[in-house]
């Protein structure tokens, strides 16, 4: 004997289902009640680490929060943010084009004199408070390189950040160090990539 | 004998190294010529699936690229991207709040209509050759509760995607068919969350 559902069955079913789901859904957010600027890090070997950072400056944008964006390693975004960002006039204070890293010239003393300079700027935006969140773009592969000291970087997120600022830090191999004290952190995991397929980066999807 | 780096050393060595870094890195992007609108699959349990999408989203829209937007779960996103979107006028197309699954009802019927409704506009959307990227947020949901046949979707997709449209499908439990179809597929992998310390979702980080 079949005991197929009926449609109906299978809709009251679903219902009951779904009715539990959001009970738990809505107790567990109930539950969550702390505000605090978090340390986010995005880091792995996939794609989204500035580009999911991007999308929540674009988000605080929205709602008309100022934003602060330095970026640690040239050219790994350009135009497409940069137009994009001129919408939002004085909400956005980026660092200076070509004050960081790249891989064009292979300069070491400049490269960590760049990093410096760049984190220099990243601290005062931090600091002043004047931000609702920071991004810090790239920042986990000056640190790779040594060109700035993790401990000098963990020490000032963990004692020196104002308590209501956010901060990203994006790149590969996020530090140890920087993971133990960030809030959020997310791993870009590449699971299929075009490149390995002869495609090259493209206008508004890489760049 | 110790046999210390100078400065100067440590300088000389490291441009050596960074000069064949970039040379490999230059042979490997000359040898990608082929442009193609791509199929983009965000999935996994981590956070910036979406958010890593409008990121995209905003770069195209900083070329003046028209966008195309269709939500398929209502609430994945509001507020902060919907006012940022604007600013761009009619280069976006987005669908209209409401037609999304949405945790508030558990009426699997008005669910399966939604989906149905919201796909719709997505092909119409793809197929029309106006937009340079589609975004359509949280396909992935509406897949895994059978709201759409996986199979009609990656046909269409597959077989009457025009050639130069992008695309980009999010959600977790992104369906293997679709994997297999896909260009550029990245895992968002949640490492650590602030939900674990009792910290809530906040406005222009969350939502």
């Amino acid at each position: 004997m079949t005991t197929e559902m009926t449609e109906a069955e299978i809709n009251a079913r679903h219902a009951e289902k779904m009715k539990k789901k959001k009970a738990v859904r809505d107790k567990i957010l109930a539950s969550k009640t702390v505000e605090k600027g978090l340390i986010i890090v995005h880091t792995g070997k996939g794609k989204g680490k500035s580009t999911a950072a991007f999308g929540m400056i674009f988000r605080s944008l929205g709602y008309g929060f100022p934003v602060g964006i330095v970026q640690f390693v040239k050219g790994s975004w350009e135009t497409g943010e940069r137009i994009a960002l001129e919408k939002f006039g004085d909400l956005v204070t980026i660092n200076r084009l070509g004050e960081g890293f790249t891989w064009e010239t292979q300069d070491r003393e400049r490269d960590i004199a760049a990093a410096r300079k760049a984190w220099e700027t990243a601290k005062e935006l931090i600091k002043s408070g004047a931000c609702h969140i920071v991004l810090m773009d790239e920042l986990n592969i000056v640190l790779r390189y040594d060109y700035l000291p993790v401990d000098e970087v963990v020490a000032f997120l963990r004692d020196e950040k104002p308590a209501d600022v956010h901060v990203i830090i994006t790149g590969r191999n996020a530090p140890e160090a920087l993971i133990e004290i960030a809030d959020l952190v997310t791993e870009m995991e590449l699971v299929k990539h075009p490149f390995r397929s002869g495609v090259k980066a493209q206008k508004g999807i890489e760049f």
